[in-house]
């Protein structure tokens, strides 16, 4: 079976901070044509930080596209200068938690909403956790507490809707694999 | 700590058949302003079926923001008729695998992209599944295959990259505790 769409034409309707958006035609694998509307977005990291006493690392912030305060684990958006975004969520650590982690693994990339965006977002876990010797400045409009909670902490907190993104359930769900392995 | 933003301004830039755009000046808690670019889309579903055979039910389909093929667990969006998540659950089964499950329970709900969008996503474990009776219509703009596999082969196709957007990983991730839990 053939699968792949040709571009057929492609128009950028919008140029932003942090997405721009662009509307393509595209000729399907049955020669009929469509229209797709894309977010395009510069990439993202996300990282999964426990501490020598097991609780996991969150952050406490207004999010305006829901209009909720959510609990999240420390992300941000890949800088157009960042080569790698291990440099990334070693910057964001810094910026939002005041960590930086001694070991950095990748445990999961993945596109956050591949029907309509192509933010890539790469998930790492962060181990050696020590405090920042050098605070770099903090985002002008981010307003945010850092949260420590245990793992059953952080599952009411998933029932009570205050953890209530995809990155950040995964870090808890991929916590309690690595609890259940383990014993 | 005052985590809210006030609404100064919201200007619609963009409305799509799958997306709206909408540009926000907002009040900081500190009482400065910053702008925010909100994609509003209408909520989509997820559903996670595992067979009698122990394999889960993933679609093959072509992903024109990434230009790639991917493997994801069946999914779409609300439509604006549909009240209950459950409903399109249910509906989108029927169009892309032709299944009907017996049983419905979600798993969790949240947000995607919860920096840039307002997009909610329920993931349903779907059980009972049986052959559809009356096969609905299928998107004339969709062109997609059934494939089903071992949690074994799953994790594969995760390093791979062919299983890669958040919702799927985490239907494998949460598939691989059930296992662990009953273990």
């Amino acid at each position: 079976m053939r699968y792949e769409e040709k571009i057929v034409n492609s128009r950028k309707v919008y140029q932003g901070k942090v997405i721009d958006l662009e509307e393509e035609t595209v000729e399907l694998p049955n020669g009929e044509q469509a229209k797709r509307e894309i977010v395009r977005h510069h990439g993202a990291v996300a990282i999964m930080c426990v501490t020598a006493e097991k609780k996991m690392i969150f952050v406490k912030q207004w999010r305006e596209p829901m209009r909720k305060v959510t609990l999240e684990i420390p992300a941000g958006k890949i800088e157009t200068n960042e080569k790698n975004p291990e440099n990334t969520a070693i910057r964001e650590l810094n910026e939002e938690v005041r960590l930086h982690p001694g070991k950095l693994d990748l445990l999961a990339d993945f596109f956050t909403s591949p029907g309509f965006a192509d933010e890539h977002m790469f998930l790492y876990y962060a181990s050696d956790l020590k405090p920042v010797l050098t605070k770099l400045p903090q985002d002008v409009d981010e307003f945010l507490n850092v949260v420590e909670l245990t793992l059953a902490e952080a599952k009411k907190e998933i029932e009570a809707g205050l953890i209530c993104d995809s990155k950040t359930i995964m870090a808890v769900w991929q916590w309690e694999l690595q609890e259940l392995r383990r014993s």
